[in-house]
């Protein structure tokens, strides 16, 4: 129907290396990702060696010969840092092509600047793997939210520190002691001061702030606390009062309907969360961002914050709209492929019986010695195997018999039920449920 | 720029009026709600008296008057059940016009048919209200996370049933009792057959799925349990091995590389789910629908499944995407503007001392008598409201002092602060943290 969107990737780290594995192997996953062709890959150092499954014809050591050729329609940004990233986004869009980029650095401080070039040059920024990883939040902020007078987001938008603080918390352990030993399990950076001061959640805060109040936020003025100062004991009383510490980004508007201008009140810090409170459950390497507004009350954005196969999935899916942006565009009386009903499996539900999962089942038996014995041998003649059985007390000659399963084939646990159900000693069968 | 996109509602009820006071207040909002005009909507009884906020002069008892206007480009759909909105909706699909429902019923069904009609005219069917209610679903299954392999889809979908169940886990109650209660409340139906037996999780399952494997489910092949016979002594076996119950609706794929068919092994029933499970902490009506795929691992989406702001925040954003898919496509040089950097409002960030919030201090004193008091009195003289102040154990004669405030404005606290800091019985001010 169109041509393939010919991509120039910037960068082949760990997430640009996701983004080409994604790439190169369409099957299984939306069928417009086999309407991107990758055209050149910009690296820093031609010789390092490479997976073996990147396409070292497409290699490059300059930048700009990507960004500049003219059989590239979309260029995807994954350098980080503030330059060159910055320049060669500016030149792309100075180009007419639309711009891929997880630069949350850049996006933070230039996002205006760069912006206004792509308003100006008609072209699109996208921007989805800068916060939050492989979280879908960006999208949703700019596009399922967009009925809701936006109210307040409270995020856990850096991994590294709240994995430092998961352990702090679980373990009562200091914070030298936890990064150093993040560091060796490359949880944290050699240098991790934009993590743990809170830099990183600055910058990510700053872009969501911009998008769900629709405004410029000047990056310089958000108060930012990180978590280097943060004593263990103040984790333990908070918890003695029924709170957890994470390190929150928040952004609230204080703004009443008859202001002209949105008062917004940013900060990061790190914060006491009331145990039952969602965002207090999110634990480790994980981001969660809770949005609140009106009329939809709170949602929660919950997921790996970071990573290679992530934040590759975000960059991908920004490589998707634009590429159907330029399907709709291009094709006359052609639908938008990502937001039309499109099929493109043939699907089919296995019978019960082909089911895989666990189980629970609850038996109620004659209090007889060796009933145990006579259940587990029927589960092990089926080949389903039992991670746990335990007798519940029970009232006088009867008991009470739970079993949980490992995973297995359903009719393999179908036939080790009937046969249960005709032991001698089995009154009944109480329950079976499933088990995740 | 261009015409403002007319809408056709057919349905007045909790949905359809949250729809109504959206679009008529667009203040606040993405700017697009301001493009929307609503020009008909259909009821069943004209005489019953409304909230004065909706414009009596556009009401109908003739939804298919609303369908045939020729003023009308788009129609949304917030009936519910299976006809007539069936024949609504394919009666719009068949005159050129685009349609938003929420309609998991007739979705579930009459999906193909109603996706197949769409396709050959042309127009586009959304349904992000149908699963979830203000949870952004259809929309990240449909376009963030196509870059993925999706492998399975592990909801709680449902909100009666959840709540039904949290009830029952917190307080040993059973089903029947309950049940009863929640129907006094609101929080289940007079006839609960579709929510408690499992049915609607199922509707809502097939949608996820086709949306998540990209074919066509056959509703009535689901394996189908509902929470009715569910007894109270499971829960409570279920807990002391370290589960809760929850009703999930699963979706898995058991197809590895070489099949041609994706083979789904899909079930509603009840599940045990390790208590720290992230789905474990779904409590009360709030829905949460975990997605796990390749390369993005795992990512959650939270929030209320169901009501009547929730939903219409849903509805609206099926509309936004519609009039931005119109905007581009009759414009010249047009960029989508729900994709594009857009700015709606003057952020302003107010000053750190004009941040409202509630805090933690943690202060160490001499172990006087009368310490507590004297702080308590600066707090009280400046206007902060203290929620707890604990004396925790403590070496020698110094103590440990944490306070935790209610809400108040941060430059009240700054001042309290520095004139606890000059109390002769204060050593030091050791922290101070935000609380949520």
């Amino acid at each position: 129907m169109t041509s393939k969107i010919r991509i120039g990737l910037l960068g082949l780290g760990t997430v640009g290396t996701g983004v080409v594995k994604i790439v190169l192997s369409p099957e299984g996953r939306h069928p417009l990702v086999s309407e991107v062709s990758l055209k050149k890959i910009a690296v820093k150092d031609l010789k390092r060696s490479r997976d073996k499954e990147i396409p070292s014809h497409l290699l490059t050591d300059d930048p700009m010969n990507v960004v500049e050729d003219p059989d590239i329609d979309l260029v995807v940004e994954v350098i980080g840092g503030i330059e060159p990233a910055r320049t060669l986004i500016l030149k792309a869009i100075s180009l007419g092509k639309s711009v891929v980029t997880a630069n949350k650095a850049v996006i933070a401080r230039y996002g205006d600047e760069i912006a206004n070039a792509a308003k100006a040059n008609n072209v699109y920024v996208l921007i989805e793997g800068a916060v939050g990883g492989g979280i879908p939040i960006v999208e949703p902020l700019k596009q399922s939210l967009g009925g809701n007078k936006l109210k307040k987001i409270s995020g856990i938008i850096n991994g590294t520190t709240n994995y430092i603080l998961s352990r702090m918390s679980l373990e009562g352990a200091n914070f030298d002691d936890v990064l150093e030993e993040a560091q060796k399990l490359g949880f944290a950076e050699s240098d991790p001061t934009a993590d743990v001061d809170g830099l990183d959640a600055a910058d990510k805060l700053s872009i969501l702030s911009g998008l769900a109040f629709g405004g410029t936020i000047e990056r310089s003025l958000v108060p930012t606390k990180g978590i280097r100062n943060l004593q263990s004991s103040d984790i333990e009383y908070a918890n003695e009062l029924g709170y957890d510490i994470k390190l929150l980004a928040i952004a609230e508007s204080l703004s009443d309907k008859s202001n002209k201008e949105t008062q917004l009140a940013l900060r990061v810090e790190p914060t006491l969360i009331e145990k039952n409170h969602p965002l207090a459950k999110v634990s480790g390497v994980n981001n969660a961002i809770l949005v609140e507004g009106s009329p939809i009350g709170e949602v929660m954005f919950y997921g790996p914050g970071a990573g290679a196969g992530p934040t590759a999935s975000a960059v991908v899916a920004d490589i998707l709209n634009i590429a159907s942006e330029r399907i709709t565009r291009e094709g006359k009386n052609c639908l938008n492929p990502l937001l039309s009903a499109s099929q493109w499996s043939k699907c089919v539900l296995v019978k019960p019986s082909e089911i895989i999962q666990k189980n629970y089942l609850r038996l109620i038996t004659n209090d007889s010695p060796g009933v145990i014995g006579k259940i587990g041998k029927i589960f092990g003649e089926n080949n389903v195997s039992i991670k746990s059985i335990v007798q519940f007390d029970s009232s006088e000659s009867v008991a009470e018999i739970v079993v949980i399963t490992h995973k297995g084939i359903q009719g393999q646990m179908m036939r080790s039920i009937e046969e249960i159900k005709n032991l001698s000693v089995v009154i009944k069968i109480a329950s079976h449920l499933g088990c995740l």
